[in-house]
């Protein structure tokens, strides 16, 4: 259920490029170029871009899209020069002013890169109301949170869950690092015994008001969301709430958003979505970073069902909304990933 | 610095699939060609021996070395015939008396997959004293280790983390999961500034006592091999003693017991493994299971580095130890593995 529209018949790889050195030459004046051939190629796509514009030109694309050719580039030891310059520019491009030059960086990565790049950020300035490294553990597949830590490795020189144990701290630390490391089973096969006790144990646990307590942590780090899918319909069953109403006891706690998110993005990660994106419209001014990471990482995958639920529960069409509180190239670039003809 | 012996010409896999199919039609008087033949080929030749036999013979390998072709085979859903009779196969083999059925099956299986069924079994009868589960964490590779998981989930339906949470507990559960769950980063880059800080904390929290602390865990669970290692270094330099020296206030302790083993694979794996075979061969009795386990593990990786520690420490080589605390075919099969002309 993406909203990438991809034309009917795609330019040649070649041709793709060329159109995008010239845009280059050019910046400012014609993004809207650029926008419109990265903004409607799927991933592996992009990727053939990448490999042949740095083939032709000698240049990594996304330094020209972020137009930095001056200052001399430190190459560590053990680092390679192109590593060292994407690490520059992403870094550039993350903490960039310009909403339109990071929505463009962001989505032109592949979807393993970017996630890695987010997660970095996420852990390096580590806040407890940050939300990324849940979504990034809870709201991919196994193989994708996989890919994730392969892209960290090669990028960071360092391992995701080495960072996120670094920096975060107190019960966050004892519940994202496991949730970062896990790698989940993916099967349907279910166990209702299992379900019945540890939805059990959760009740407890949370009757008591152990929100961190070990046994928490283990059901919702290690078991397969087929498996807590079970859990906590029984939980519902059996005790008469959605396990999230139970974990709304303080509202304010950030250590229940975080644990309800989890839910949400294992349970209904479209819900989940629909959400962050509706707070990052919603009010005075647009929270841009939000707003950019969830249509670049869920253009390709369910950004459909998003707009559905956003449409369904604002009595406003998403692209609308998304245009009504952006303007310019970010605009234009949302728009095209959120597939506006 | 493997010990393995594969012949120079090795016979075309059919011939073989057509020589063993022979050998299993007298189970117990032509184990010896059994041996001879799957005791000198590597894991690649292994696999396609498995695959052909399959093919040819309609028949697992694994099935007819056990020679259990009675008995009806519950299929369940999703669970594929061929799987069901694997595992079974594996817990009758796994539990077997026969040691050198053991050997040969262990030794036949995909490292990856002996890996998954024997961190499996440590799982399921979790014991404080068992190092499996430590030595599949931490002499392994990362990539290894996830080949690991992968298996684990084909196999048992469940990921590996998983039941190690569900059966370990305590401080044990604390360092095991994480340990299992980690992927390392694997580079060669060191921070030297990382390696002072983290090994002022590991004695800080050592000198006091607290060796579960949470710290303990977060630097040996997350960091990279050469990361700890300089770590180590630094402990051994700034404070005048090596780490696992100040581990042994309680040599009896089977925590410090296990943190010692963890830093001792990855460290001098080695010379570990040289120490459980030690301890497998001397005093009455063998322990079979340890012997077969570490020379199934690592007659493709470093068993000659290890026969050389043992013919260093104990003044007796290795084969000649193994040969004189064993006999019959689990003998022949061990010093088959272990290089024996």
């Amino acid at each position: 259920m993406a909203t990438l529209k991809v034309p009917a018949t795609v330019p040649a790889v070649a041709d793709d490029c060329d159109q995008l050195r010239k845009a280059f030459q050019g910046w400012g004046t014609n993004e809207q170029l650029i926008i419109s051939i990265l903004g409607h190629r799927d991933a592996a796509q992009r990727r053939a871009i990448r490999r042949a514009y740095a083939e032709t030109y000698g240049e990594e694309l996304l330094r020209s899209i972020t137009d930095e050719i001056s200052g001399d580039f430190e190459v560590k030891p053990d680092h390679t020069y192109e590593l060292v310059i994407s690490d520059r520019l992403l870094c550039r491009a993350c903490s960039a002013d310009d909403g339109d030059q990071r929505a463009v960086i962001l989505w032109t990565l592949d979807p393993a890169e970017r996630d890695a790049v987010l997660a970095n950020e996420a852990a390096r300035k580590w806040q407890p109301e940050n939300r990324v490294l849940v979504e990034i553990a809870c709201a991919r597949s196994s193989a994708q949170l996989f890919a994730v830590k392969q892209a960290y490795h090669d990028r960071f020189k360092r391992s995701l869950e080495e960072d996120v144990a670094a920096h975060a701290t107190g019960d966050f630390r004892k519940l994202l690092v496991p949730l970062v490391s896990a790698y989940r089973y993916e099967g349907p096969e279910v166990n209702t015994r299992l379900a019945h006790s540890e939805a059990k144990i959760l009740h407890e646990k949370i009757h008591h008001k152990k929100y961190s307590d070990d046994e928490i942590i283990r059901i919702l780090t290690t078991r397969s969301k087929a498996q807590l899918l079970a859990t906590f319909n029984h939980y519902n069953d059996e005790f008469g709430h959605r396990i999230n109403k139970d974990l709304k006891a303080d509202p304010k706690d950030e250590f229940l958003k975080t644990l309800r998110a989890v839910i949400r993005c294992f349970t209904c990660p479209d819900r989940y979505f629909e959400k962050v994106v509706r707070l990052a419209i919603a009010g005075m001014g647009t929270d841009e970073n939000a707003l950019t990471r969830i249509i670049t990482t869920r253009a390709e995958v369910d950004l459909k069902l998003i707009a559905e639920a956003y449409q369904k529960r604002n009595s406003v069409p998403l692209e609308r909304a998304v245009a009504g509180d952006t303007s310019g190239d970010y605009e234009r670039m949302l728009l095209a990933l959120l597939g506006h003809e």
